[in-house]
């Protein structure tokens, strides 16, 4: 899947800054390719962009309108459509991570098809994914899994893809959800494959390379969730990772939506990623740990990530905080 | 996904008996919904069944015509496009486990639709499924899990309800897989499931049941596989099992298709599948092994199921073959 960019982001009718999840993550690890935002009437989140219109968007370069808020639902709100449909007539195409296909709302399709405009949902699959092959390719794999869903397996990949490129290093982020497509360009919605292709589409993913090149994979679901884990050991699996990135959150005692399931440690996160992936990578092992310390205040994440350090003999560092102990993760990942 | 039965076994034109795994399997596990047998013209193979024209079978009751062949390649053959129709003419629904859909192949759609029929695809998953919950239902649960595809699941757990059943448990064979479906009269092609929802099929397809009932389900895949260990870890949560049976193959050193990779023991897969397990069922145990021993003697096979059995310290058995061994394994499982 490759998306047409730059982007015009589109901040819907909301006054809710939680809802633009997208739009903002777009905005911190995208920003070539984004070129303004735009609001339906009502709107009252802002990124801090230049605020333009379709046609102005257009004309500075954009191609496609990104749908970058997710309102409770994942439902397309009647209140956009008319600015879907201005953005189409402005030459935009439409992309969109909603759980209802842009398809389906009313009278995109016919304004689509008559202007020669793509509808784009990031969420579908590529219709045919091979079945995997377990051959090895050439180049390095980092793939980040986690201990649970949403607690920064997409943000640690991206900062890491980041950071491996300011060392100069040949590196490239492959995203498996949709805000992260959105992000890199392009990827698979790997949680959307059917089931028997979800190790064949990961081997898709990252391809054959060259042997100091890396790709850096964002991870999803977590090998102990009740509902995901089958996604995540195919997704492991198909990866073939050199490294992984354990990811976790401090304070997340049970899992997110699931409170009778307790949440693993990272410990018990690695031992198990580690032990499960030497099936197509014998020579895995794990890089450190990522700690999402966002409910926390400074002094105590620097406390509690060189204790967890000294516990797991690991580097273990919050991306998002970055500081030396980012940089110890990112040496332990590269293997420097 | 419930199938209309009696049926009529098409065996095409086949001269190879090996083609026709799916009727040998419905004649052998579910003659309770067979009728009778046709071939197309040209067609050598027979189930050693009555051979009835579709309105003969049709006035026999037959609801419904099942491909009972699967032709390398997995796509319906020209020579059997006039058969269908006359099944379809003849008041049947056609029910098809190939990989091309019943309604690509030419004139079959408009013949249903006149008609009023169905065409049914047993590998096509039900439109949605709910994400896993992960809460545990009543009433008891069996999987068969292996150390392979192709080695002996869907036996082994049909012979388990069959023995199940001939001891007086309330049990029902749940099928997971496009054969097993067709004798069970239902079921989940759980391999063509989309990754989120594997588990919550899995959930779905074993629902709240009595407190003495057994569901005994079919098992898909290895948590070993390169491939399909994803399907596998989705199926095995989403199950809850209460007992595992581990099917291997005397002499399978290879993973099928994979030579690159090492077939684990049956001891490896009992380890890894109780641990796995676990997360959503924590009183999970293994009920003994299932030995495929077709390419041995009967006295070879013998041995070597006393051998296993010694070592391992389980009940193992061939459920092909039967007999005390198969009794213990039985006991084992019900935990008598």
């Amino acid at each position: 899947m490759n998306l047409p960019s730059p982007y015009l982001l589109f901040l819907g009718d909301t006054a809710d800054a939680s809802d633009a999840k997208t739009a903002f993550g777009l905005r911190d690890w995208a920003p070539e390719r984004v070129v303004a935002e735009w609001r339906a009437p009502g709107g009252k989140v802002t990124l801090g962009l230049p605020a333009l219109s379709p046609a102005e968007a257009r004309a500075k370069g954009a191609r496609a309108l990104v749908i970058g808020v997710a309102p409770v639902g994942g439902a397309i709100a009647p209140a956009w459509i008319p600015c879907l449909l201005e953005a189409l007539e402005a030459g935009l195409d439409l992309v969109s991570g909603m759980h209802t296909p842009l398809a389906d709302a009313p009278g995109l399709a016919a304004a689509a098809e008559r202007l020669g405009r793509r509808l784009i949902d990031v969420r579908r699959p590529p219709a045919t994914s091979p079945v995997a092959t377990g051959l090895r390719r050439r180049g390095m794999r980092l793939l980040t899994v986690g201990a649970d869903c949403a607690l920064g397996k997409k943000y640690t990949a991206l900062a890491l893809a980041r950071a491996f490129k300011a060392r100069g290093v040949d590196a490239d982020f492959r995203a498996t959800g949709q805000t992260g497509i959105m992000i890199a360009g392009g990827g698979v919605p790997i949680d959307a494959v059917v089931a028997d292709f979800v190790a064949g589409a990961a081997e898709q993913l990252s391809p054959d390379a060259e042997h100091d090149h890396w790709d850096v994979i964002e991870g999803q679901g977590s090998l102990f969730h009740p509902a995901y884990a089958g996604v995540s050991l195919g997704l492991l699996h198909g990866s073939q990772p050199d490294v992984v990135v354990v990811c976790h959150e401090a304070g997340r005692m049970r899992m997110s939506g699931y409170p009778a399931f307790r949440t693993p440690t990272a410990e018990e996160v690695a031992e198990l990623t580690l032990r499960l992936a030497r099936r197509t990578n014998p020579a895995v092992r794990c890089g450190g740990l990522s700690l999402n310390t966002s409910k926390l205040s400074e002094p105590e994440a620097r406390e509690l990530l060189a204790e967890r350090s000294a516990q797991t003999g690991l580097p273990c560092a919050d991306p998002i905080r970055g500081g030396p102990e980012f940089e110890r993760l990112v040496d332990a990942c590269l293997d420097r």
